[in-house]
């Protein structure tokens, strides 16, 4: 058995890479008028062909395959299928219920989807969190300070010990007793990973936010692997680069690649 | 155009109830070894078969359709075209992500499977509300003082201004532009329902936690509908009652219902 963050570690010195690629794509950012899934369907895979080799992780946002209803889900689990255990997979489904509820939700992403990890609001509590993380070898994300620009309007909540965002990375660092739990911090604040990576030194760190939100990519990286490991997405930025064809695509790909190797060899 | 709020107080007057049934079957719950969708699918149209003029609302867990993929999905587009606007449906989702996916999730919800509300998760800010809210005649509950045992870990944190659970309340008063902004509050956590029915006197509440989660029915309507509405959730109370037979599920809503319809009177 191997624990999701060891797992994800060898996957980034083997890789050299921090790569995480968001397949959030829809007929709108296409310019699809016929809004057909086929459309969707072959682009995303166009993008896991000129990618797999370079990201670490692929990260399907769960709401640009929902729109579809059950076709979309099918399309989601020919994605899983598709990789097959070349990329680690991450559900960015961004879940956060009662104990029952999440227990299903625990068995439809990581035993009827077949992630490796899925990302998770605190709002609830642990007992929100707590059936994600009994099996070591799947992870989680928690949503600690994120990448929106209304992101501080309870995040940033002085709460007496700390920040709002601060009392999470608390909960959570309490929550990895199975070395499988970490953190969703935005690039769009840099300070903040700074901060969280001082309360939660080890605990693998996914930063969203570079490309079309206007993160920070070199803060984001030089902060966020300080210690522990952290994983950069990008979405729009790869997905439709260009003319959004392969080339386009995996290009830039390589230019987000040789910027990372850049400022880790800096 | 009948705004979100009053459609659903016409529905509370019309059936003389405040009842939204959890549809929230799983086949460890029917004792099904088998694991057979075909009869999850069979118990949920058993349900509604027994009480659909009893109910103001049903509320599906998306959790519980999930876990089968897109046979779950297509399961649930058949549960909104079987009721066919003959109750309220609320997406019990708990969706909270940033603008641009909130705009895919609102897609989602409200044009391709047809519900008229969804419950939110508040932790990204009012960037993950404001798209669901747009349209008047759909609704939002966004989650505020929720009713499992680690609720209180966040919501209950003292903030300079209040406890976050009352900045959440806050935040959704002022979110409530056209009347379709309502909040979840645990049956388990009676005292909050009343300091929040205080801040937010016209909200609607979602009222969940009665039955398996102990929550107090007596408290949850007399503070829940002092002002506005309040409608409470059962689901294992009721859909898995008795025998789980027709009749079982149709005398334990009654017998609900005429509880809260004594309180009500009394």
């Amino acid at each position: 058995m191997i624990f999701f963050a060891r797992r994800l570690h060898q996957q980034i010195i083997e890789k050299n890479s921090h790569l995480c690629i968001g397949l959030d794509v829809s007929p709108e950012a296409l310019n699809d008028e016929s809004q057909s899934i086929d459309k969707v369907i072959d682009h995303s895979i166009k993008v896991i062909d000129a990618t797999f080799d370079l990201a670490v992780c692929y990260k399907p946002n769960f709401a640009f395959f929902e729109r579809w209803g059950a076709d979309g889900f099918k399309w989601l689990e020919n994605i899983v299928d598709y990789i097959n255990g070349k990329n680690i997979l991450i559900a960015d489904a961004k879940r956060g219920d009662i104990g029952n509820t999440a227990q299903q939700y625990a068995e439809s992403i990581f035993d009827h989807f077949g992630f490796d990890a899925v990302t998770l609001s605190p709002y609830m509590g642990s007992d929100s969190i707590k059936p994600f993380i009994e099996n070591p070898e799947k992870g989680v994300f928690i949503l600690c300070r994120t990448s929106n620009s209304s992101a501080a309007e309870l995040q940033d909540l002085q709460t007496g010990t700390g920040l709002l965002y601060e009392q999470v990375t608390k909960l959570s660092v309490e929550l990895n007793k199975n070395d499988n739990v970490g953190l969703v911090v935005g690039a769009t604040a840099p300070s903040e990973i700074k901060k969280i990576r001082e309360l939660a030194p080890d605990l693998p760190l996914l930063i969203p936010g570079i490309g079309a939100q206007g993160g920070d990519l070199e803060k984001s990286m030089q902060y966020g692997n300080a210690n522990g490991d952290a994983i950069i997405n990008i979405s729009r930025g790869i997905i439709f680069a260009g003319d959004k064809s392969s080339k386009a695509i995996r290009a830039a790909t390589q230019n987000y690649l040789n910027q990372m190797q850049r400022i880790m060899n800096g």
